[in-house]
């Protein structure tokens, strides 16, 4: 379990984290909040991403929460309590915004796979968490929305991350009526992966996990990381920069082990390098 | 109702218009021409939409169609005419392409949104017509094709539309056949939001038009520009130009009164700045 | 029927052509080897492309195998001999990714449409070879993956023309858990066209390219041309390079010939030009 220090009004950390199997688990734990994306909040979860990074008996992250809301988006309170400053707050949501999209991105960057277990409503920045994940997985209770509109501030950086994981139409429609899909379309839209039902969530999300958690790490972290550049490239760049890919993932050990082991028709054991 | 001078081998005008609680209906009026887009209607239609722009009582526009044709596309015989001009209609040609592109962009760029509502059959630009818009809903009789190739013109321009709204191959399969997918099918793809009966078209889409219309206008506006730029940029580019288009917002009269009045519980009362 | 010197140990040639009515089938004939893309398999399909793509009687190409996988990917036991150089083998993975990724683009410029027939399990290379081409039909027990991770060699370059088809979310769940989809789950995610019953393929597949093979030589390469160059372009481009592309196709013998004949209800005569 990580703590957070500078939150003393409350017992438990903001963030409680589990490694089980290579597995490790982020659980935003402010459901009387509805575990908002306060400053406190995302440096938190920004820390434990980092450490994730980092460890190597962390081989894939779930990033879930407790509660009904999965994750309201940003402290409207924060944000409002910064309108009293001299700027009228303009530096604060600078820093603030600038927090959140390098948030998303550590995700993006993250040399591990990022799963949301999204068992609640996903709103505005919280339905960002859930786009800007690699996979998604949700209870059928899940709904999804970028509601901004509905209180004058446009879901603009949530759109970022939305409209790169479903159609525009789909995404213009969260937009610009606020409203929740839930999370029969939201799989349909392709902003998730799969629907459990809670009874089953744990056990489902935690096998799912270990199944990509049982790959090389060197493999699933040339492989993450070639997908989102190659994406942004044209077509023939793409292709240099992948096949330029492939050699240099060849020449790893877990890739002379994992074709040698298919060929002989065993299990391939990872050195991870 | 608008009026169109030039017109006057019909008594109809070329559009009709209606200005309803904040939704702006435009209807293209000429079924018996299938309202194909001759320079005519792309003239009258872009007039509309520039008026709709500058109209502080438009917050949504509606674009519809008398018959059972939405839209039929270009007006092949005003582009057969041409071939008689000195230079084959290669001037002429350039015009019509050029006026069409120009009014598909209009609406991409139009600072409110755009619904297109569908209630027949909308083929090459009629349908790009459809895929320009912000959203679009239709009856569950409304069609929809790319058929140039049919007639040795390839669909060039509608697949500019078509390929942003639905995956490659969908798009290339209505590109290449010719043939026609139905309303459930359009919805599939992404190239429609919502599928309604005809009887109750009437009273859904205006229902659906008056959520949207009674969101900021300057919120929306905010956003839908930002939707089409951010869309055209590299992830990271795209989050600095997302951020600062969020704290902008945040600074704006209706973001104020929108969270204020969220936090109090109590209704917005939008200034629309 | 094209055949391959080299090829000795067997008897058929590594592909089966035949050309009936302008649809020109490529048939890969190496079930017992998984019709894996060996350095071998691809100069031969790359061979038949090229003849496709010069032939004037083939105006369309359908891509296709004998037996249960439609084609397994790279060939591991080549890959593996190669460790035995000087170099690991660096400079032989450089050569037969390059001709892979000069493969997959091939299709992609061919000026005529290339539709794959998938009756079986398409993996790696082999399923970046249906994502390759512009349309695909599957039977219903086709099947598709990209499980490169599983032997520690991740997908890089499949996931190039598989992310340009589906939605990142769901190309992320096949590339890092190496998992299968059906024809079904194929054909929702837009990687695939059509499913036909397998008793029915060979009727439905040649009426289905018969469709095509029907419309102007001249157009369909104007058009395929123009699909996957504009899909690059940010919209304003793509609309300014649309249009001149429009004016050029309306200017070319077969527009002027198939919107004339539209105009006066009858079948047009194309002359490809």
């Amino acid at each position: 379990m990580s703590d957070n220090a500078a939150n003393d009004d409350v017992q438990k950390p903001l963030l409680g984290t589990l490694l089980h199997r290579g597995v490790y688990r982020i659980v935003m734990q402010r459901p009387e909040r509805m575990n908002a994306l306060s400053s406190e909040m995302m440096t938190a979860l920004s820390a434990e991403l980092a450490k994730a990074a980092e460890d190597p008996e962390v081989r894939v992250v779930l990033l879930g929460a407790e509660g009904t809301v999965f994750c309201a988006g940003h402290d409207l309170k924060e944000l409002t309590a910064a309108r009293a400053e001299a700027d009228g707050g303009k530096a604060t949501y600078e820093r603030i915004m600038r927090q959140c999209s390098d948030l998303m991105q550590q995700i993006v960057r993250l040399p591990k796979p990022v799963v949301s277990v999204v068992t609640g409503l996903a709103t505005a920045a919280g339905c960002q968490l859930v786009a800007s994940c690699d996979l998604a997985i949700a209870t059928d209770t899940a709904t999804f929305c970028t509601p901004g509109v509905n209180i004058g501030l446009f879901c603009s950086t949530p759109m970022v991350a939305l409209s790169r994981n479903v159609a525009p139409k789909q995404a213009m429609e969260m937009l610009l009526t606020g409203e929740s899909i839930d999370a029969s379309t939201a799989k349909d839209f392709g902003l998730i992966n799969r629907i459990v039902p809670q009874d089953y969530l744990e056990q489902v999300v935690q096998k799912y996990a270990e199944v990509i958690a049982s790959k090389s790490s060197r493999t699933l972290k040339i492989g993450k990381d070639a997908f989102y550049r190659q994406i942004e490239m044209p077509l023939a760049e793409a292709y240099e920069f992948a096949a330029q890919t492939m050699v240099e993932n060849m020449m790893a050990k877990d890739a002379e082990e994992g074709i040698a082991a298919f060929l002989q028709k065993r299990k391939p054991e990872w050195t991870d390098s």
